[in-house]
């Protein structure tokens, strides 16, 4: 019998045409898929494998970190080709890293494919570099939430994954640290998709207007959004 | 005639199965390529197009960034379908921002298409996530020179593109910073490919052995790096 791999395979922001040309190979040659929030289960009906969701949704039963690393553990022993499918880069934000240990304790073998992030997904859509030369020179990325728990990089440029909830709350933290209240703010939702939607602010407009985001968001900060 | 349309391509860390299905069509569909220096040409050989190197490299002429966007403008003038292609994600440390502005100030319609950052595709090499509940909630990717014109972002995992060369100087600046001397460090090249590298460090370690990293090289800092 060949030994079991599971791949964490990032499925970028939804786009299909997004995927890489080695985690859509992967896909077609896989036994069994387990997948995530963020994928449309529609664009993996192309894909022969058995698809099973241990995502977090509301209204279906949502599963702890630690059944979903049991799940995969069990597939190790009936599958020889496994594909845990997370969206975006499973990297950032992908919350592998606790799936990784567990997997990596039980001895099973891993490989990692990264993604195209949300982030980067959401800048293309913008039409903005994250860094750019006398404007940025480094870009942070953070969770939006639970805000009291982390403190908010120092980087040029940042952005926040999952910012729509406290989005009020991290404009107030970026004042207090000092930002220019004219510093613009993107709010992107769905990039890469027909339904991408893009709306374009400055943090002062976002408090003044008491303005509520949609979930999930990608909000990104800072002067590279100031097109010439 | 058609518009033209210049595609500003990511080819991500340079093995061709991380290209995205998007970049590899478009790719195969242009009439021209413009390339760059991280991209070996043998990986383009597959492409009908024409291919144009535009970079900066030892032992060739080196073109500043207004001839490259002049001879992007004039290829716009003759062809329909141009790519400009670059290592990694053009939106992080691509310095596709100049030429976008620039392009975009001549009218030119421009798309962008997001690539797996080097960044990704040296953690997935390690094996680890760059954030990670309880351990890393942000990360910051930032250059590693000119290191007197930049502050280090404050992010609990840092990358460093292009840090090989200023590698002292980082340790350094992060000892100032109040990073435990402890932190782990790792140190990738060639993330991807068959002559991939991976060294682990601490910060510690660099410091006392005035350890020396081949350039290019990603630097990765932080407590994500201790695999349990």
């Amino acid at each position: 019998m060949n030994t079991p791999t599971i791949y964490l395979v990032g499925f970028g922001p939804g786009n299909p045409d997004l995927l890489t040309i080695k985690a859509d190979r992967l896909l077609r040659e896989t036994q069994i898929i387990f997948y995530d929030n963020l994928i449309d289960e529609t664009t993996l009906e192309i894909y022969p494998a058995r698809k099973v969701y241990v995502g977090k949704r509301k209204g279906r039963h949502s599963k702890h970190q630690t059944e979903i690393n049991e799940i995969l553990y069990k597939a190790s022993l009936e599958y020889t080709h496994i594909v845990r499918l997370k969206g975006g880069d499973p990297l950032i934000f992908g919350r592998v890293g606790e799936e990784i240990d567990y997997l990596r304790s039980k001895g099973i073998h891993i490989e990692i494919v990264p993604g195209i992030s949300s982030a980067s997904a959401s800048a293309a859509a913008c039409g903005v570099s994250l860094t750019q030369r006398g404007i940025s020179s480094s870009v942070a990325y953070c969770t939006g939430h639970p805000l009291q728990h982390m403190t908010i990089p120092t980087a040029d440029t940042l952005v926040f994954f999952m910012g729509a909830s406290t989005l009020q709350e991290i404009m107030h933290a970026l004042v207090t640290q000092h930002r220019s209240l004219q510093t613009p703010v993107a709010i992107v939702r769905n990039a890469s998709l027909p339904t991408q939607h893009i709306s374009q602010h400055t943090i002062e407009s976002i408090i003044q207007s008491k303005y509520v985001a949609q979930s999930p968001s990608i909000v990104i900060v800072g002067d590279v959004l100031i097109n010439p």
